[in-house]
Protein backbone atom coordinates (compact mmCIF):
# COMPACT_ATOMS: atom_id res chain seq x y z
CA UNK A 1 0.00 0.00 0.00
CA UNK A 2 2.90 2.21 0.84
CA UNK A 3 4.32 1.89 -2.28
CA UNK A 4 1.67 2.14 -4.26
CA UNK A 5 1.23 5.61 -2.76
CA UNK A 6 4.66 6.89 -3.40
CA UNK A 7 4.66 5.38 -6.20
CA UNK A 8 1.08 7.58 -7.12
CA UNK A 9 3.03 10.53 -5.82
CA UNK A 10 6.19 10.06 -7.71
CA UNK A 11 3.39 10.04 -11.09
CA UNK A 12 1.54 13.12 -9.89
CA UNK A 13 5.14 14.71 -9.65
CA UNK A 14 6.15 13.94 -12.46
CA UNK A 15 3.45 15.50 -14.46
CA UNK A 16 3.78 18.16 -12.51
CA UNK A 17 7.42 18.79 -13.66
CA UNK A 18 6.59 18.10 -17.47
CA UNK A 19 3.68 20.60 -17.09
CA UNK A 20 5.71 23.31 -15.50
CA UNK A 21 8.41 23.06 -18.09
CA UNK A 22 6.01 22.79 -21.11
CA UNK A 23 3.93 25.79 -19.47
CA UNK A 24 7.14 27.51 -19.34
CA UNK A 25 8.55 26.73 -22.64
CA UNK A 26 5.15 27.78 -24.60
CA UNK A 27 2.60 28.79 -22.16
CA UNK A 28 -0.46 27.12 -20.79
CA UNK A 29 -2.79 28.11 -23.78
CA UNK A 30 -0.25 26.85 -26.22
CA UNK A 31 0.35 23.42 -24.27
CA UNK A 32 -2.69 20.58 -24.62
CA UNK A 33 -3.12 17.34 -22.24
CA UNK A 34 -1.87 14.95 -24.58
CA UNK A 35 1.58 17.13 -25.08
CA UNK A 36 2.07 16.40 -21.20
CA UNK A 37 0.96 13.01 -21.02
CA UNK A 38 3.22 12.31 -23.84
CA UNK A 39 6.72 14.59 -22.20
CA UNK A 40 5.85 12.64 -19.07
CA UNK A 41 5.33 9.22 -20.36
CA UNK A 42 2.36 8.65 -18.12
CA UNK A 43 -1.22 7.67 -19.58
CA UNK A 44 -4.54 9.78 -20.33
CA UNK A 45 -5.86 8.06 -17.43
CA UNK A 46 -3.52 8.69 -14.53
CA UNK A 47 -3.82 12.11 -16.12
CA UNK A 48 -7.29 12.64 -15.56
CA UNK A 49 -7.09 10.71 -12.62
CA UNK A 50 -4.72 13.45 -10.64
CA UNK A 51 -5.53 16.62 -12.51
CA UNK A 52 -9.13 15.97 -13.31
CA UNK A 53 -8.63 18.43 -16.35
CA UNK A 54 -5.86 20.76 -17.50
CA UNK A 55 -7.29 23.48 -15.43
CA UNK A 56 -6.71 21.24 -12.80
CA UNK A 57 -3.19 20.30 -13.68
CA UNK A 58 -2.22 24.81 -13.85
CA UNK A 59 -3.64 25.07 -10.23
CA UNK A 60 -1.41 22.31 -9.16
CA UNK A 61 1.76 23.58 -10.84
CA UNK A 62 1.21 27.31 -9.14
CA UNK A 63 0.45 25.76 -5.84
CA UNK A 64 4.07 23.41 -6.36
CA UNK A 65 5.54 26.86 -7.25
CA UNK A 66 4.01 28.40 -3.88
CA UNK A 67 5.48 25.53 -1.97
CA UNK A 68 8.81 25.78 -3.69
CA UNK A 69 9.06 29.18 -2.70
CA UNK A 70 7.81 28.58 0.59
CA UNK A 71 10.26 26.27 1.15
CA UNK A 72 13.31 28.27 -0.42
CA UNK A 73 13.68 25.21 -2.79
CA UNK A 74 12.79 27.44 -6.29
CA UNK A 75 15.18 27.66 -8.94
CA UNK A 76 16.13 31.17 -7.23
CA UNK A 77 16.65 31.99 -3.24
CA UNK A 78 13.80 34.10 -2.28
CA UNK A 79 15.05 34.43 1.08
CA UNK A 80 17.05 37.20 0.92
CA UNK A 81 19.66 37.60 3.55
CA UNK A 82 21.89 40.87 2.41
CA UNK A 83 22.32 43.24 -0.52
CA UNK A 84 24.65 40.85 -1.97
CA UNK A 85 21.56 38.17 -1.75
CA UNK A 86 19.21 40.44 -2.88
CA UNK A 87 22.24 40.93 -6.22
CA UNK A 88 21.95 37.17 -6.85
CA UNK A 89 18.43 37.30 -6.53
CA UNK A 90 17.94 39.25 -9.86
CA UNK A 91 21.15 37.88 -11.33
CA UNK A 92 19.96 33.77 -10.61
CA UNK A 93 16.93 34.96 -12.29
CA UNK A 94 19.18 36.00 -14.88
CA UNK A 95 20.65 32.75 -15.29
CA UNK A 96 17.94 30.88 -15.58
CA UNK A 97 17.21 32.66 -18.59
CA UNK A 98 20.55 32.53 -20.23
CA UNK A 99 20.06 28.49 -19.54
CA UNK A 100 16.98 28.07 -22.12
CA UNK A 101 18.97 30.45 -24.22
CA UNK A 102 17.31 33.56 -23.84
CA UNK A 103 13.94 31.65 -24.99
CA UNK A 104 11.91 31.87 -21.84
CA UNK A 105 10.75 33.96 -19.51
CA UNK A 106 10.25 34.02 -15.85
CA UNK A 107 8.42 30.71 -15.45
CA UNK A 108 5.73 32.36 -12.99
CA UNK A 109 5.14 35.60 -15.37
CA UNK A 110 4.48 33.52 -18.53
CA UNK A 111 1.25 31.88 -16.54
CA UNK A 112 0.34 35.10 -15.05
CA UNK A 113 0.70 36.56 -19.00
CA UNK A 114 -2.14 34.43 -20.08
CA UNK A 115 -5.15 34.49 -16.88
CA UNK A 116 -7.82 36.50 -18.48
CA UNK A 117 -10.70 37.70 -16.46
CA UNK A 118 -12.24 34.24 -16.63
CA UNK A 119 -9.38 32.17 -14.77
CA UNK A 120 -10.10 33.23 -11.29
CA UNK A 121 -8.42 29.92 -9.71
CA UNK A 122 -5.75 30.41 -11.37
CA UNK A 123 -5.31 34.01 -10.98
CA UNK A 124 -5.75 33.12 -6.98
CA UNK A 125 -2.49 31.26 -6.97
CA UNK A 126 -0.68 33.77 -8.80
CA UNK A 127 -1.62 36.54 -6.11
CA UNK A 128 -0.45 33.90 -3.61
CA UNK A 129 2.46 33.15 -5.13
CA UNK A 130 3.27 36.72 -5.80
CA UNK A 131 2.57 37.61 -2.12
CA UNK A 132 4.86 35.24 -0.76
CA UNK A 133 7.68 35.93 -3.28
CA UNK A 134 7.31 39.67 -1.70
CA UNK A 135 6.76 38.76 1.90
CA UNK A 136 10.19 36.96 1.49
CA UNK A 137 11.82 40.64 -0.34
CA UNK A 138 9.79 42.64 2.02
CA UNK A 139 11.54 41.36 5.18
CA UNK A 140 15.21 42.09 3.91
CA UNK A 141 14.25 45.73 3.37
CA UNK A 142 12.26 46.15 6.53
CA UNK A 143 15.47 44.39 8.63
CA UNK A 144 17.71 46.80 6.81
CA UNK A 145 15.09 49.41 7.95
CA UNK A 146 14.73 48.57 11.50
CA UNK A 147 18.76 48.40 11.58
CA UNK A 148 18.90 51.74 9.56
CA UNK A 149 20.73 50.65 7.05
CA UNK A 150 17.54 51.77 4.56
CA UNK A 151 16.04 55.25 4.62
CA UNK A 152 12.94 55.29 7.34
CA UNK A 153 11.15 56.49 4.33
CA UNK A 154 11.19 53.38 2.43
CA UNK A 155 8.11 51.43 2.17
CA UNK A 156 9.14 47.75 1.81
CA UNK A 157 6.51 46.76 0.53
CA UNK A 158 6.27 48.82 -2.82
CA UNK A 159 10.19 47.91 -3.03
CA UNK A 160 9.04 44.40 -3.06
CA UNK A 161 6.53 44.93 -5.84
CA UNK A 162 9.48 46.64 -7.63
CA UNK A 163 11.83 44.15 -7.64
CA UNK A 164 9.33 41.85 -8.92
CA UNK A 165 8.37 43.97 -11.26
CA UNK A 166 11.30 45.03 -12.84
CA UNK A 167 12.39 41.09 -12.90
CA UNK A 168 9.46 40.27 -14.91
CA UNK A 169 9.63 43.17 -16.96
CA UNK A 170 13.60 42.44 -17.59
CA UNK A 171 12.85 38.84 -18.42
CA UNK A 172 10.18 39.39 -21.08
CA UNK A 173 12.30 42.03 -22.94
CA UNK A 174 15.17 39.70 -22.66
CA UNK A 175 12.83 36.61 -23.99
CA UNK A 176 11.87 39.20 -26.69
CA UNK A 177 15.16 40.33 -27.79
CA UNK A 178 17.15 37.23 -26.77
CA UNK A 179 19.32 39.34 -25.43
CA UNK A 180 20.87 39.11 -21.76
CA UNK A 181 22.56 42.51 -21.88
CA UNK A 182 18.88 44.05 -21.86
CA UNK A 183 17.90 41.79 -18.71
CA UNK A 184 21.52 42.46 -17.04
CA UNK A 185 20.93 46.65 -17.68
CA UNK A 186 17.72 46.49 -16.17
CA UNK A 187 18.94 45.11 -13.53
CA UNK A 188 21.85 47.48 -12.93
CA UNK A 189 19.30 50.47 -12.79
CA UNK A 190 17.30 49.07 -10.17
CA UNK A 191 19.97 48.33 -8.23
CA UNK A 192 21.53 51.60 -8.52
CA UNK A 193 18.20 52.73 -7.04
CA UNK A 194 17.69 50.46 -4.21
CA UNK A 195 21.62 51.02 -3.22
CA UNK A 196 20.92 55.23 -3.52
CA UNK A 197 18.66 54.40 -0.52
CA UNK A 198 20.46 52.52 1.53
CA UNK A 199 22.28 54.27 4.65
CA UNK A 200 25.35 53.27 5.48
CA UNK A 201 26.02 53.03 9.42
CA UNK B 1 -12.37 51.02 -58.21
CA UNK B 2 -11.07 53.10 -56.11
CA UNK B 3 -13.84 52.78 -53.90
CA UNK B 4 -13.73 48.77 -54.10
CA UNK B 5 -10.06 48.90 -52.65
CA UNK B 6 -10.48 51.58 -50.12
CA UNK B 7 -13.66 49.28 -49.01
CA UNK B 8 -10.74 45.78 -49.21
CA UNK B 9 -8.33 48.57 -46.77
CA UNK B 10 -11.56 49.09 -44.58
CA UNK B 11 -12.56 45.01 -43.99
CA UNK B 12 -9.00 44.84 -43.12
CA UNK B 13 -8.22 47.21 -41.08
CA UNK B 14 -11.38 46.19 -38.89
CA UNK B 15 -9.82 42.10 -39.29
CA UNK B 16 -6.91 43.83 -37.43
CA UNK B 17 -8.80 46.00 -34.83
CA UNK B 18 -10.50 42.86 -33.62
CA UNK B 19 -7.65 40.57 -33.66
CA UNK B 20 -5.60 42.86 -31.29
CA UNK B 21 -8.39 43.05 -29.01
CA UNK B 22 -8.92 39.49 -28.65
CA UNK B 23 -5.33 39.62 -28.41
CA UNK B 24 -4.97 41.81 -25.99
CA UNK B 25 -8.03 39.66 -23.79
CA UNK B 26 -7.18 36.37 -23.54
CA UNK B 27 -3.58 36.76 -25.92
CA UNK B 28 -2.65 34.89 -29.43
CA UNK B 29 -2.69 31.00 -28.19
CA UNK B 30 -6.18 30.90 -26.85
CA UNK B 31 -7.44 33.27 -29.89
CA UNK B 32 -9.06 31.27 -32.68
CA UNK B 33 -9.34 32.31 -36.50
CA UNK B 34 -13.20 31.69 -36.08
CA UNK B 35 -13.18 34.04 -32.92
CA UNK B 36 -11.94 36.61 -34.99
CA UNK B 37 -13.46 36.58 -37.67
CA UNK B 38 -17.25 36.69 -35.58
CA UNK B 39 -15.56 39.27 -33.45
CA UNK B 40 -14.72 41.47 -36.93
CA UNK B 41 -18.13 40.46 -38.67
CA UNK B 42 -16.06 39.51 -41.99
CA UNK B 43 -15.83 36.13 -43.58
CA UNK B 44 -13.48 33.30 -43.83
CA UNK B 45 -12.38 33.95 -47.02
CA UNK B 46 -11.45 37.84 -46.47
CA UNK B 47 -9.83 36.27 -43.51
CA UNK B 48 -7.47 34.05 -45.58
CA UNK B 49 -7.49 36.63 -48.40
CA UNK B 50 -5.92 39.22 -46.60
CA UNK B 51 -3.53 37.37 -44.20
CA UNK B 52 -3.28 33.86 -45.14
CA UNK B 53 -3.26 32.78 -41.40
CA UNK B 54 -3.23 33.63 -38.03
CA UNK B 55 0.30 33.78 -38.05
CA UNK B 56 0.19 36.12 -40.70
CA UNK B 57 -2.75 38.13 -39.02
CA UNK B 58 -0.13 38.58 -35.84
CA UNK B 59 2.45 40.03 -37.64
CA UNK B 60 0.39 42.39 -39.41
CA UNK B 61 -1.32 43.26 -35.65
CA UNK B 62 2.23 43.77 -34.77
CA UNK B 63 2.88 45.95 -37.79
CA UNK B 64 -0.31 47.98 -37.40
CA UNK B 65 1.01 48.94 -33.39
CA UNK B 66 4.69 49.51 -35.26
CA UNK B 67 2.60 52.19 -37.50
CA UNK B 68 0.88 53.36 -34.45
CA UNK B 69 3.90 54.23 -32.18
CA UNK B 70 6.29 56.02 -34.76
CA UNK B 71 2.43 57.90 -36.26
CA UNK B 72 2.20 59.46 -32.34
CA UNK B 73 -1.12 57.74 -32.52
CA UNK B 74 -0.87 55.02 -30.45
CA UNK B 75 -2.96 54.56 -27.40
CA UNK B 76 0.03 56.25 -25.13
CA UNK B 77 2.04 59.21 -26.34
CA UNK B 78 5.72 57.63 -26.89
CA UNK B 79 7.42 60.97 -27.63
CA UNK B 80 8.00 62.50 -24.45
CA UNK B 81 9.38 66.07 -24.60
CA UNK B 82 9.73 66.78 -20.68
CA UNK B 83 9.56 65.33 -16.71
CA UNK B 84 5.67 65.44 -17.24
CA UNK B 85 5.50 63.80 -20.54
CA UNK B 86 7.43 60.87 -18.78
CA UNK B 87 5.43 60.60 -15.73
CA UNK B 88 2.39 60.74 -18.16
CA UNK B 89 3.76 57.82 -20.46
CA UNK B 90 3.71 56.02 -17.35
CA UNK B 91 0.46 56.72 -15.66
CA UNK B 92 -1.21 56.90 -19.29
CA UNK B 93 -0.31 52.76 -19.53
CA UNK B 94 -1.91 52.26 -15.66
CA UNK B 95 -5.28 54.18 -17.13
CA UNK B 96 -5.53 51.92 -19.80
CA UNK B 97 -5.31 48.96 -17.54
CA UNK B 98 -8.18 50.44 -15.59
CA UNK B 99 -10.38 51.19 -18.60
CA UNK B 100 -10.45 47.02 -18.99
CA UNK B 101 -10.88 46.60 -14.91
CA UNK B 102 -7.50 45.08 -14.31
CA UNK B 103 -8.00 42.46 -16.46
CA UNK B 104 -5.35 42.85 -19.43
CA UNK B 105 -1.55 44.12 -19.41
CA UNK B 106 -0.25 45.30 -21.67
CA UNK B 107 -1.36 44.92 -25.39
CA UNK B 108 2.71 44.97 -26.72
CA UNK B 109 3.85 42.87 -24.02
CA UNK B 110 0.71 40.26 -23.57
CA UNK B 111 1.87 38.97 -27.51
CA UNK B 112 5.46 39.15 -26.40
CA UNK B 113 4.71 36.69 -23.61
CA UNK B 114 3.90 34.16 -26.37
CA UNK B 115 6.99 34.58 -28.42
CA UNK B 116 8.66 30.90 -28.08
CA UNK B 117 11.52 29.75 -29.18
CA UNK B 118 10.00 28.63 -33.01
CA UNK B 119 8.37 32.23 -33.59
CA UNK B 120 10.91 34.56 -34.92
CA UNK B 121 8.57 36.27 -37.54
CA UNK B 122 6.48 38.18 -34.82
CA UNK B 123 9.46 38.10 -32.48
CA UNK B 124 11.22 40.13 -35.04
CA UNK B 125 7.94 42.57 -35.21
CA UNK B 126 8.11 42.75 -31.33
CA UNK B 127 12.19 43.59 -31.50
CA UNK B 128 11.28 46.57 -33.32
CA UNK B 129 8.02 47.48 -31.97
CA UNK B 130 10.53 47.90 -28.21
CA UNK B 131 12.92 49.38 -30.51
CA UNK B 132 11.10 52.41 -32.07
CA UNK B 133 9.35 52.52 -28.27
CA UNK B 134 12.92 52.73 -26.78
CA UNK B 135 14.33 55.40 -29.23
CA UNK B 136 11.92 57.52 -28.16
CA UNK B 137 12.52 56.86 -24.62
CA UNK B 138 16.17 57.34 -25.09
CA UNK B 139 15.61 60.28 -27.48
CA UNK B 140 14.13 62.25 -23.99
CA UNK B 141 16.75 61.18 -21.77
CA UNK B 142 19.37 62.09 -24.29
CA UNK B 143 17.78 65.76 -24.46
CA UNK B 144 18.06 66.18 -20.68
CA UNK B 145 21.46 64.64 -20.68
CA UNK B 146 22.72 66.85 -23.37
CA UNK B 147 21.05 70.25 -21.57
CA UNK B 148 22.86 69.31 -18.52
CA UNK B 149 19.76 68.42 -16.97
CA UNK B 150 20.48 64.69 -16.49
CA UNK B 151 23.80 63.47 -14.91
CA UNK B 152 26.44 62.93 -17.82
CA UNK B 153 26.92 59.54 -16.65
CA UNK B 154 23.48 58.29 -17.15
CA UNK B 155 22.86 55.63 -20.17
CA UNK B 156 19.42 57.04 -22.27
CA UNK B 157 19.31 53.63 -23.42
CA UNK B 158 19.59 51.88 -20.47
CA UNK B 159 17.28 54.44 -19.05
CA UNK B 160 14.57 53.69 -21.48
CA UNK B 161 14.83 49.84 -21.20
CA UNK B 162 14.24 50.40 -17.64
CA UNK B 163 11.29 52.44 -18.16
CA UNK B 164 9.86 49.66 -20.43
CA UNK B 165 10.76 46.64 -18.30
CA UNK B 166 9.24 48.64 -15.47
CA UNK B 167 5.83 49.32 -16.89
CA UNK B 168 5.63 45.83 -18.33
CA UNK B 169 6.55 44.13 -15.30
CA UNK B 170 4.46 46.34 -13.13
CA UNK B 171 1.17 45.49 -15.73
CA UNK B 172 2.15 42.14 -15.61
CA UNK B 173 1.83 42.53 -11.37
CA UNK B 174 -1.58 44.82 -11.82
CA UNK B 175 -3.38 42.67 -13.98
CA UNK B 176 -2.61 39.03 -11.26
CA UNK B 177 -3.83 41.29 -8.68
CA UNK B 178 -6.86 43.17 -9.88
CA UNK B 179 -4.80 46.35 -8.53
CA UNK B 180 -4.55 49.62 -9.93
CA UNK B 181 -2.31 50.20 -6.85
CA UNK B 182 0.46 48.02 -7.76
CA UNK B 183 0.89 49.74 -10.81
CA UNK B 184 1.17 53.01 -9.51
CA UNK B 185 3.10 51.79 -6.44
CA UNK B 186 5.67 50.28 -8.88
CA UNK B 187 5.52 53.79 -11.55
CA UNK B 188 6.32 55.83 -8.20
CA UNK B 189 9.65 54.03 -7.60
CA UNK B 190 10.93 54.15 -10.79
CA UNK B 191 10.02 57.83 -10.77
CA UNK B 192 11.99 58.66 -7.92
CA UNK B 193 15.15 56.52 -9.20
CA UNK B 194 14.60 58.74 -12.27
CA UNK B 195 14.35 62.00 -10.98
CA UNK B 196 17.18 60.96 -8.49
CA UNK B 197 19.13 61.20 -12.12
CA UNK B 198 18.42 65.05 -12.47
CA UNK B 199 20.67 68.00 -12.31
CA UNK B 200 18.91 71.10 -11.64
CA UNK B 201 20.48 74.03 -13.87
Amino acid sequence: MRLESSRGEATRKRIIRAAADLFHQQGVSATSPNQIIEASNTGKSQFYHYFGSKEGLVHAVLQYYIQAVRDGKAFVQFDVESWEGLEEWFHAQARLQERYSMTRGCPFGTIANEVTAYDELPRQDLVLLFEVVRNKLAAFFLREKTQGHLLSTADENALADFCIAVIQGGMLMGKTRRDGNTVDGVIDQALAYLQSLRRKA
